[in-house]
């Protein structure tokens, strides 16, 4: 019963299948393997992008500091949302991969921006000429750090600001297939066609051992982000691994069924969550990540039951009255069985 | 016939096989999964170092950068090899990971640092106050990035000079396999107990996917390091792929079998070198790398049969007098079949 | 009629005669000059802290960033108000110089700390393990940029906090003498008896011509901040310039003199300011410095006679309602002499 | 009898009347004050370039280390003589300003880079394409470390090839002045004319207290420029004794004035030093500092009666045999009486 994270389950059969087969005699290191043109080309037909720029790297952080880095100067800030994984989660990697740049926090319900609270702080930033940092790119997180979703008019209405102003906008696709998925778009539509300059696109969440495409619509700094992942050391020698796993995860739109299985997963467990008496869920959980306050009792079963799954404030404790509601953080991926749900579900029901 | 690097070869069998065990059920991310526990105790055990603090990577490059800044600061100069991989070949990570700190060069026959040469640019560093910057760690690589060997005894100089000096010593361990097998001494005999403070231990050369550990024999620094390591993006969710592969190169002295058996694959292909009319091989080859002299017309012969292996310089033409010794770069890793030695030398033969 | 900044005026004679007198003969260059030896003796006369170490440095900024970068490591993050000069005016200079740390924002009325809201980013602050930023130095600014005031007690408070949590503390006294002036309190009551470890002590906006000493209450990290002084390009050869201005500051106590000049200054143009026919005066102006919120048409005529004074926001336009608020900051220093102030309230009066 | 270095001396009369007569009423800070407009339109006019964009930094090592950060990428290495100041006595400060870049050692007699060494070197750097440091701007010495000069036709060779590679060019002059002087040049033709696109332009070892002028002659990275010398807390809020002093220094041509009178000191003590039985000079001292092989003998009496000056290694010591030769550095500015040459060459004379 682990509902901690996406990222503890296993890969995908097709993708570890995609590992073996890879695994055979010699291939050209850095990128320059055989299978990485098929990605390349797999890529840019998912995002009907001919002229996009793709890379991979092994995990989210590393996708989401050097992208941000490539359209980041030092003295430069970027436009986060107070709660975005780049800002909670990531130790200071963009701060780090930037060379010293800020980010500037963002307001906004379900951990989604808010559009004048965007525009705001960007009208704010750079205001004192050489004294004020300066403006650097917006970047979105999608699914959010709570599980909700941006819808495309959202998405749009973010970047639209952004250009406005003549700022670069990323959007942390860690989840990407979980939100495409939900959202019933494709891939294009939920970035470039609504704004988005760049992408993470994550496999690590969704069926992958480790692997994120990074993608640039505009390749103008192709060469640029390929010194600064070779910099950060997160350039592969036996990429074709990393190649692989991308490869499996793009054919047949793996991806897109692996993010709506997950989905159909969270959405199971939060039917069962809303049934619980005194829950409350104050997030629309749109993806595969359910934020819910559950009554202390039902949290102390399942616990003490041996349920794996994160809590805010970490250390809140088992003891204390029984009706006291906590919040409880559940994740499901794509791998999740309904036994295991429903197992859960008993539990907190008592 | 891919003599380009070890880095172009497959997965080792035991260490795919690995991978595909470890792809079942939920696992704690982040270096917390079970099988990392084991690897940590085997390290440890391999290394006969129990109180060892042990991280996996996926890159070299991350290994080296990770464990020097560890030890550097901004305002140090680390000392390396001329030709140091860190100095040559990895787009200025050290000096990214470290803060914009320097790399002071020594120099030295056979890629090896000459100690007296050591000596004497400690001693020219850190002369003029605040004004210069200061001795930081000393790092050598073993084996060398021209497929030579530093013997104990000649490790022990180096470690002993840089600890007369109160420094830090670091062993870029990309080949360490190779040159443990070589030497025929143990881990510990090549580290600890020849003075070295912190090691690179390279899996990915030598039958892994992409796994390195770092370890450091004095734990004080510990914490630190994950930090740098989070911080740097090199910290995996899907932690137990890292695992799988190091546990099973360390299982049985896998890692040690392979490094044996690519010296004995780069020994046969030496053996027919020295018997090409006219070669050269000017340094002695001791582990899985020879860079051999070679007429133009073999090396001719070869490339037109197609042939990978490194120039140097890379962009030395075909054309051209037949006698002109051009320098070559072969290296084989543990699954290079005879046959393709035999058919390599016999085309340089002619 | 510039009231636009307490850098706007010139040196007090005391401080250009000393300029004066140390233009003769040769000194040792890099701080060890004569003048400096008495300069440090005499800083530490003022704050009766015979161990401190004393550097003198010729920008606020630079004492600011130098002295927190000495105890942020890269990974952390820095405690500062909102509207600190550190987050505001600096352009990422502490950024800079802690090798991309970052800042963490602390809510306040009157551009100062509340305790609680202290408390809780410190306590949200490092719970997610090595993902999260770790907790670094809490910096206060005295007097603040709104010209309001930290008493002893609200001192005390920040640092018990601070303490508590193992937190270092900074105080960014480009106005300590005005604060100091104002609080009627010695140098020591107001830092290190108050729980302050190290202090930027202001000469540049009260008499001198660019010159500020940072001050390290415990000495255990003087020589690095002497490399990262010399690193950052900010250690004078001609060091004496520096060390006479401080020289001539400290003595007969000139920078508690000047520093309540300029706050008598200031109070003179409160009075005036709160008397005219629709100011508001939000925060308690308390040194030498005021925002005002003034009838447009009163701030209209000003200008239009060539008074000089920021506003908030920079573009608030000069045509609109004459009864429309506007907000302005004015600023005295020391040299301010009463007419022009009573020639700046005749206008604003109209 | 201090010939320890030309940072030792007082400023000039004309600079320090400068400061004085700044010192009235109210000016612009930060670099907008009236007497920076004459010193632009000044410094324009001396160089021959009505388009450069000039500014002023207080140190000399904060003008090299910004100039040359605004053409370095953080993956670029710089390229420098071995005994640069960049590389010797600057304590990282360019690898700190760059983000992390390298610098590389070009070789070369009497602190000047050979030519050919420098074309080797560029060949060397970037053959490896991501895993090398790219190429980034050549910066040279005028007048060098030892004393010695450029010719016109030497620092044209210098940026031909430097031009051939598409490498911006710098010029450190730190005693520009003394290397004008000396070449009987204009500014114009020891710098852009000869292929210079960027200088640092000393004052403070020529009769200034502490200013240094950063000029570039194509103004394209003008802003980004104002923001790194903004963000490394190198801009003066009283910016108008920095304006003051470099307007005074440029007035009449005094910089060239002091520049002449230095070396002519420099020239009567070689005279002299020459003549000293047993001692040697190697380099060609050509500019304001001499570099002699001295007798022991005649160095401890000098030292003994009370002369500074410096030694190689530093760590020289008075005992030993009388005819042992140490190795002296002597500085001369423009302040030095002959007096107290003859008196340290009768010294050394015995």
């Amino acid at each position: 019963m682990n509902f901690a994270s996406d990222n503890a389950g296993p890969m995908h059969p097709s993708v570890l299948d995609a590992i073996v087969k890879a695994n055979t005699g010699y291939e050209m290191p850095y990128g320059n393997d055989t299978i990485m043109a098929r990605v390349r080309d797999n890529i840019r037909a998912t995002f009907e992008a001919p002229d996009a720029t793709v890379y991979l790297v092994a995990t989210g952080t590393a996708a989401n500091a050097l992208a941000l880095a490539t359209y980041t100067n030092p003295w430069d800030t970027i436009f986060a949302h107070r709660v975005a994984h780049v800002e909670e989660d990531e130790c200071g990697a963009p701060e780090f991969y930037a060379n010293g740049a800020k980010l500037t926090l963002v307001e906004g319900a379900g951990a989604k921006m808010d559009p004048d609270a965007l525009r705001q702080v960007i009208i704010g930033t750079g205001q004192k000429d050489v004294h004020s940092v300066q403006r650097g790119p917006v970047t979105i997180t999608q699914a959010t750090e709570v599980g909700t979703l941006y819808s495309l008019e959202e998405i749009a209405k973010i970047t639209t600001i952004a250009k406005e102003y003549g700022l670069k906008t990323h959007l942390d696709g860690a989840r990407f297939a979980n939100a495409c998925a939900a959202l019933g778009c494709t891939a294009a539509e939920m970035t470039w066609r609504a704004g988005i300059d760049m992408v993470s696109f994550g496999g690590t969440k969704n069926g992958c051992a480790g692997v994120e495409a990074v993608i640039f619509f505009d390749p103008e700094k192709a060469w640029e982000f390929e010194l600064r992942r070779k910099r950060g050391a997160h350039l592969f020698s036996k990429h074709r691994y990393l190649s692989a796993q991308m490869e499996a995860y793009l054919s047949n739109d793996l991806w897109l069924e692996l993010g709506a299985k997950a989905n159909a997963n969270c959405a199971r467990l939060v039917k069962g969550l809303e049934a619980i008496n005194g829950a409350e869920i104050p997030d629309a959980p749109a993806a595969n990540m359910v934020f819910a306050l559950l009554p202390r009792a039902a949290h102390r079963r399942a616990i003490q039951a041996g349920a794996k799954y994160y809590l805010f404030p970490a250390d809140a404790p088992l003891d204390g009255p029984d009706d006291d509601l906590i919040r409880c953080r559940f994740v499901c991926d794509w791998s999740k069985p309904d036994t295991e749900i429903d197992q859960l579900l008993a539990l907190l029901r008592g």
